[in-house]
């Protein structure tokens, strides 16, 4: 297991949805942004992995989750890079309450790509040594999300601001647009129990996506495509406490 | 003049957008963020305000800005309740950068509404009181913004993200639906010199907004329309530097 890095994160208002706890996309924007600390004090900041003609990307999250966070509640962002191969780095974020009790924990997945060619690079020893982490032979494999058939859609446009400074289409709108395709009253009464979110492809600005779902139950599978497909993710749900 | 309120506060990259400044839409609510930090050390939290039968909603914006905060700058918010007379609340948000040097200034109108009837309700002083803000007689007036013609526009969906624990559509996201409605080449080459913006009538989700712009030079005039009136604003622009 790799080093541990940790912060500390209050929940603002304008990251909560209705029921006042936190978007599980915005969860995602946060934890990111705390891997890049860790990094940061590791020296091997973005830039610095840009400077070997290099970028991150996630190709795959796992959640499970007990808990959102609420509104204003102080909470603590834990991650470690677990281990990697040559061609992924896995890292495991846990988000624990003020007592460290477990809210929620994300299993992500990274490659390497070109940022000239888009294409995967191998892993160097050098940008992840610092992280303290496994080096493995195996690679993950995670179940198969099947294509989508009978699915209900929205349709949804890539927006200015949905694109960051990675002058991408910010890895959190791919999960608001999956969300956002279901119904409101079953938005309101459930939440998330587990999630595996696959990115297949970017989403480029100024086209359009259609966000498909299929419901069977309290499970929920999702597909983003626009001329062909950029992310799956199967969703399984828990009724409110009233 | 009232007690002024600091907080620092560190950018992260998934509020940038692809020039890696910070985006307006989250500016304002980084902001309305750092207001409420102060209420709940006043006692004047919202739940407080709640126990009276009311609630704050902004009415209106005014923003000069010289420069946007960037991806990891560390920044100053300030803020103080200016005055107040018996329907209108006055704040002044000030961002500033390491050294102390004004980013932008953000004046903002606020009043209070009867959470059963939604009908404005007049400002009790003991909720203003500990704030020292100054009473005062007259209403600000500002400029009226004219109704658009021979406009071009956009039509948005509101999503169940779009809102907040105020169970309405989150207050940036009027802005959102304005900036996006204009070109991209426009707006990766542009910043925001003034921005003033009215809400007029609250968006509900369900609902689809027409974001209606007209543009000439360097100004650009906005409205949210679904079946009314919803918001106005005037932006400024300037070309960004090279």
């Amino acid at each position: 297991m790799g080093i541990k890095f940790q912060q500390k994160y209050k929940v603002p208002y304008y990251e909560t949805e209705i029921s006042g706890k936190m978007k599980l996309p915005t969860i995602f924007n946060v934890a990111l942004q705390v891997s890049g600390e860790q990094s940061t004090v590791l020296e091997r900041s973005d830039e610095y992995v840009k400077s070997l003609g290099l970028t991150w990307i996630v190709t795959e999250y796992l959640v499970e989750l007990t808990r959102l966070p609420s509104f204003n509640e102080e909470i603590i962002i834990e991650t470690e890079a677990t281990s990697y191969n040559k061609f992924f780095c896995y890292r495991r974020f846990t988000f624990k309450d003020e007592k460290g009790d477990i809210l929620l924990t994300i299993d992500s997945t990274w490659c390497l790509i070109n940022t000239e060619t888009r294409k995967p690079a191998h892993v160097p020893d050098e940008i992840v040594a610092p992280y303290e982490s496994e080096k493995v032979r195996t690679i993950k494999r995670t179940e198969k999300i099947p294509a989508l058939e009978n699915y209900r859609h929205k349709t949804y446009q890539v927006r200015y601001l949905d694109l960051d400074i990675n002058q991408h289409v910010n890895n959190s709108k791919y999960l608001d647009w999956m969300f956002d395709s279901l119904d409101y009253d079953f938005l309101a009464t459930h939440q998330v129990e587990t999630l595996h979110l696959k990115y297949v492809k970017e989403v480029y600005y100024g086209t359009n996506i259609e966000s498909r779902n299929k419901k069977d139950g309290l499970k929920t599978w999702h597909e983003i495509f626009s001329n062909e497909l950029n992310a799956q993710a199967v969703i399984e749900w828990r009724k409110n406490e009233i």
